[in-house]
């Protein structure tokens, strides 16, 4: 039911990154449920982790391990999330990454685990600990399709992105990939993302770049309005190329943060066009604001009505559902009689009533499309901001009532 | 679908209240879509209103007209809310209050409308008119039953209460009728609620009043997270019984707020039992918070979850979509690993993880039943909040999605 989802590209390998993957039969099935990054040494990792309080083993285990070591290995499976598993979880999580020290040499600190899959089962440590060696043995630059498809739970396909930018004349590339989003898909604890770049930054700076694109890409996006206890963004810099960068005032900085943005941008809206049971791409663009903040939270309220992304589902253009939401935000002085709604280039409200241009069959066509922008002109500012989002089908009640049954 | 809904009992007529009822083939159908309520003289009206800035053209003549005169009619109609209209909709609630004042003699602003259904129409203005004549014939005591049937839009049943309090030794009256919760009815601009009693009681003691019993009640409800544009609640008191009111220090004015209340928490109810597509009542009970406001922000955040209700409907006891969706609440200083949680008797969760007595077998038989409470213990403090809410099925986005189709 995917939208418009692009087939996987040919994801272009990262001097300084190895990916090996294996099959240990996490979730009884045949596929590889096992991605092991390997990182140059000297590399820059930036990490941003879930803000849900109820985060998972793996999520505190790499919060410390951040702290102590320069990242060499990143350790991640699908299938079992290994959240809700309390202290057990985190000694099961510390197993698994002191095997990977014992077979490569380095110290445990300087692994990274992420689990993706159900949560509050226990991690099937010696099945993982069993499959290692193989995983070690099988790294290779050319292992990210095969990553892309080890990190997979419910996604129904694999997800990733490759660019080449110049710095300072020197052609360096980026490839990220990702999976699932929110808690799109129910326990699959859920958004994973690991992006790596030949580029040379210095932590501090990777790090800045970082959350500078996460804040206009996977916090620019909802299905459900649930945040998962996994999510996890990891960037890389394997240093192998180009300038150094060690400052935002660098103009390699600003080369290297739009295309870093632009990769987040892509995986991001992958992530919402594979949306459970989604059969529309909704993109919320909220003008005239008095505040990013204030519009951020109009989007916000317009994603999260039940009652709008059944609208959309059904191709309905119930302009009174939208201005309804946009009405209950609790924006201060927001006069509805200064608000105007599009739906991609057809106005449906202006000036807080019907717009006397509008016609159902107008609406009636823009709904159709499987791409809908949806802007709303709050007409109290000069702020904006953006949203991507899905409609709420049939299949995500199907879906998110059936999963365990 | 209704969880549980009693069927309407006998509605206690009350000394000074006389309610017609008529059809104006609104939508075209035959049954009564007028409700006129006429109030005695020296009765006290107290009101709340939507908070939605996107408020319906009948709530905003209802803001001038309450502090204008002492309300003496209520006109009602199902089928059009008469939102999104604009000036225009102002002037056509203006004109129906212009004919009932004209038939009965009293100021147009003594008239307070209402009005609930499709948002965005005009207000068939001329069929109300030519009906009212009848509708004021039609004054009866006993008109409260089929006042319940003319407010309806698609509630499956008229919502009603009765009951009877002494004051100061007297029997006083009090009766209430209801109809839909929230935005619950997509375009049926919605919640609508009528509550008279026989008690004495000066206006502002009466608003203080049904502020605390809407608070306590309509505002513990939540179906789909959508506010309404028309959502109105009014109490009358005739003041034909008991002493009269006018300190809340009055041992009176207790007895008073405590019955005052639990209508309101039983028409609440009944409004969140018909939830659309609802199968099970679901009260969640926070407690141990650090302040009400946490409580009821940690309540919103489940009742709002789209998983956390589709694994309701599904009798799937998924705890960790409950524990997921507290984690990610944003309450300050939330230990995970203090937080309890139980399903009515069972405790699925023990200092943030599974609870080792737990049984998948408890889990699923105590989801059998219809009506569920969800005890969260925050390990906080001992403040403590409830919120009444409904699962989310299949029939809830079919009935959502075609509404209009």
């Amino acid at each position: 039911m995917a939208v418009n989802l692009p087939t996987l590209p040919l994801l272009t390998a990262i001097a300084g990154i190895r990916i090996g993957t294996a099959c240990a039969e996490i979730k009884q099935s045949q596929r590889d449920d096992i991605a092991l990054f390997e990182l140059a040494s000297h590399s820059s990792t930036a990490v941003v982790l879930t803000r849900n309080a109820f985060c998972a083993a793996p999520v505190q285990v790499v919060r410390q391990h951040v702290g102590q070591a320069s990242p060499q290995f990143l350790l991640i499976n699908s299938g079992n999330a290994n959240a809700g598993t309390g202290q057990q979880g985190i000694q099961d999580a510390l197993s698994c990454c002191e095997t990977v020290a014992q077979i490569t040499g380095c110290a445990v600190s300087a692994i990274l685990p992420f689990s993706t899959g159900v949560i509050g089962q226990r991690l099937p440590v010696a099945k993982i600990q069993a499959i290692l060696p193989k995983t070690v043995a099988a790294l290779t630059p050319t292992g990210w399709e095969k990553g892309a498809r080890a990190i997979m739970t419910t996604d129904t396909q694999p997800k990733g992105v490759s660019m080449q930018i110049l710095l300072e004349g020197q052609p360096v590339n980026i490839t990220g990939i990702a999976k699932g989003a929110g808690m799109i898909k129910p326990d699959m604890a859920t958004l994973l993302v690991f992006i790596a770049t030949e580029a040379a930054v210095t932590q501090p700076i990777l790090q800045t770049c970082l959350a500078q694109a996460v804040n206009q890409s996977f916090n620019r996006i909802s299905i459900d309005g649930d945040t998962s206890t996994n999510d996890a963004c990891v960037l890389i810099a394997t240093g192998q190329k180009g300038p150094l960068i060690k400052t935002t005032t660098q103009p390699a900085f600003a080369v290297l943060q739009t295309a870093i943005t632009a990769v987040c941008k892509q995986l991001a809206q992958q992530i919402v066009r594979d949306g459970e049971g989604a059969t529309k791409f909704i993109t919320l663009q909220i003008e005239q604001g008095a505040s990013e903040q204030a519009c951020l939270q109009v989007a916000y309220t317009i994603a999260h009505s039940p009652l709008v992304k059944t609208a959309f589902f059904a191709s309905d253009a119930n302009w009174g559902r939208i201005l309804a939401a946009v009405g209950r935000t609790g924006i201060a002085n927001l006069n509805i009689q200064n608000v105007s709604i599009y739906l991609n280039e057809v106005c449906i409200v202006q000036k807080g009533e019907i717009a006397s241009s509008y016609t159902e069959s107008q609406g009636q066509q823009v709904m159709q499309n499987a791409e809908i922008c949806v802007r709303v002109l709050l007409g109290q500012g000069s702020s904006r901001a953006y949203l991507w989002t899905c409609d709420f089908s049939h299949d995500y009640v199907r879906i998110n009532a059936d999963y365990r049954t």
